[in-house]
């Protein structure tokens, strides 16, 4: 562990893709300086915000001297390439596109479909009341969980985590689409392969760190 | 050029993700023989299609005696590491976040909310119209576009393409969502840089070849 960060990372504490770059970090030992952009409050789209990031989301990792990096997969890939051990990817290239197809199921198919500005879209434009936006919520997240029980119990690669033995890039985001439903009190009923990787991450000490509750802005 | 296809690969004419494949296997000189999966008959929700993707969506990548490679930015990155030249991301790390972070915007950010499935929910469940539809559509291509515009317009690593003066992952994603904007008859104004680098994908074979209008199953 260093004592000096030698990244910086624009963050909010309930957000799923600031969780992936948490746990990666705490995998890999590395330590971030956490600029907290307050999402809720609509900080994200503040002009300073949109200079470290034109999507108007959080994270941004900043390696002082170098561009912002936006884009939880791109920043995942680029810290695996900067500091290779412990490695978020298998070794060989049928397991690496396993893992990186789980990630995508995750983080392009479901995630994308349930953040604040879809919400603030659809409850005002959309004409959603709140249990249409909660309907709408059960239906992604169920959608993308149910999607990722098949693949999990019926392929060989699965293992004590999503491929394998050792958590990857997988993990972390199944993980962190899981740590947002529970902060909306979303479950899934039916997907114990699912339930078992998320007791083991929930046991394992990078993810337990990365925990909403536990972050700076979490409510008491 | 391969005259015996090395690949299979499920597809579907009008499939922005399937473009982003049938690209990269252009660039790098390889072939696969496609399996027509019609998205508009619900093929995809078949038996068959789902044992090879279990999210019911094109493309699935498979090659002889592997598990099927679902999620078109997996496939991309396994069919760089499989075939490395020409490559699809650069040689260095910052350059490869920045290429990475482009394409998660376009199909992390921007795609999944434009697709069948969403169509179906929101003009079925979600009380949408046609125009409340096409409005969406408009939001969300509109949005991903004008961010990236912002990107590209202001960073120092955008040349002839997205990054630099040859094609890469970035610009396989962003011709993707702009092949399906001009499905669809929806254009972007004030985005001149996107659309010099459109002018460019689109005078380079490897993307032409590609054109939803030229493969399979597309309208006369």
């Amino acid at each position: 562990m260093t004592t000096d960060a030698r990244f910086e990372l624009t963050a909010f504490w309930r957000s799923s893709a600031t969780f992936r770059v948490r746990v990666a970090l705490n995998l890999k030992g590395l330590t971030a300086h956490e600029h907290i952009v307050n999402l809720d409050a609509g900080e994200q789209r503040s002009e300073a915000a949109l200079k470290l990031n034109p999507m108007g989301a959080v994270p941004a990792l900043i390696e002082p001297g170098h561009a912002p990096i936006t884009q939880s997969l791109a920043i995942l890939e680029f810290l695996d390439e900067a500091q290779p051990l412990p490695p978020l990817l298998p070794a060989d290239r049928h397991g690496r596109a396993r893992v990186r197809a789980i990630a995508g199921m995750l983080v392009a198919d479901t995630h994308p479909l349930v953040t604040p500005r879809i919400r603030k879209y659809l409850t005002t434009t959309g004409g959603f009341d709140d249990a249409a936006w909660r309907a709408w919520q059960i239906q992604w997240f169920g959608t993308g969980i149910a999607a990722l029980e098949q693949r999990l119990a019926g392929e060989a690669g699965t293992g004590t985590f999503c491929h394998g033995d050792v958590p990857t890039m997988a993990d972390i985001c199944l993980a962190s689409v899981v740590a947002v439903m529970r902060v909306f009190k979303i479950s899934v009923d039916g997907t114990p392969t699912v339930d078992r990787i998320i007791a083991a991450c929930d046991a394992h000490e990078a993810f337990a760190k990365a925990a909403p509750s536990r972050q700076v802005g979490a409510p008491a």
